[in-house]
């Protein structure tokens, strides 16, 4: 149970955008680069990001790419759930996919439910105004 | 960042041998059809789980598996971990696996140290004393 390669590149690269001046622009290759995450993997990452409406894209030579709203209004819960769908820690714990016939005795799930809760709780808490790219 | 399914079935698995009389041995067959775990994975899982000396195995026409020690002193991080190694939320916060050359200036990396600090601390309370199968 580790969050995947794809969104910890994901967070990351919104450290990068939420790091430069309102409205600024960057290119994949300036992100790939400072954050050091392969261009490729980065460019389909930006994408999902954008369709997520986290990032907003403009095309042509000078474009690029920004955040969609400012830092303190994405949450790392925003960026991770773009990536990998909502979170779950445990099957049981699925909206609307639970089919366990044991869920309504189980006491183990009360537990998953719980432990769900507040890890969700912290990832919305924790917003990009806080964690931006570069020294502590 | 889910539990894998086989760590769930463990979780499963001991809740079983948690609510048997001390020392009561239970077969394959029976926690597979109680527990509604699929029998061949649960031979691969109870053979784990003895392996990590959570389960006593008794071979034999009468034998069987039992709790290796009372239900109290096991956690479900003993048993997730039999399963899936350490936790690690993150890529980052794997013990002597950390590669990251941001690690010293990463500010994320805080925040999952904190998250996983806090997931293992509930995972260690969390014992088959309280957590045994049948109803609430």
């Amino acid at each position: 149970m580790q969050l995947s390669r794809k969104a910890d590149y994901a967070l990351r690269a919104v450290t990068h955008f939420a790091s430069l001046p309102k409205g600024k622009l960057a290119s994949i290759g300036t992100v790939a680069e400072a954050q050091q995450i392969p261009r490729e993997f980065l460019a389909k990452i930006l994408k999902d990001l954008t369709w997520a409406g986290i990032l907003v894209s403009y095309q042509g030579v000078t474009g690029g790419y920004r955040l969609a709203r400012a830092p303190k209004d994405i949450s790392f819960l925003n960026v991770i759930e773009a990536m990998e769908g909502p979170i779950s820690l445990n099957l049981c714990t699925q909206e609307n996919r639970c089919e366990c016939e044991r869920m309504n005795t189980c006491k183990m799930r009360d537990f998953w439910v719980k432990q769900e809760d507040y890890f969700k709780k912290a990832l919305s808490r924790a917003n990009f105004a806080k964690y931006k790219a570069g020294g502590r």
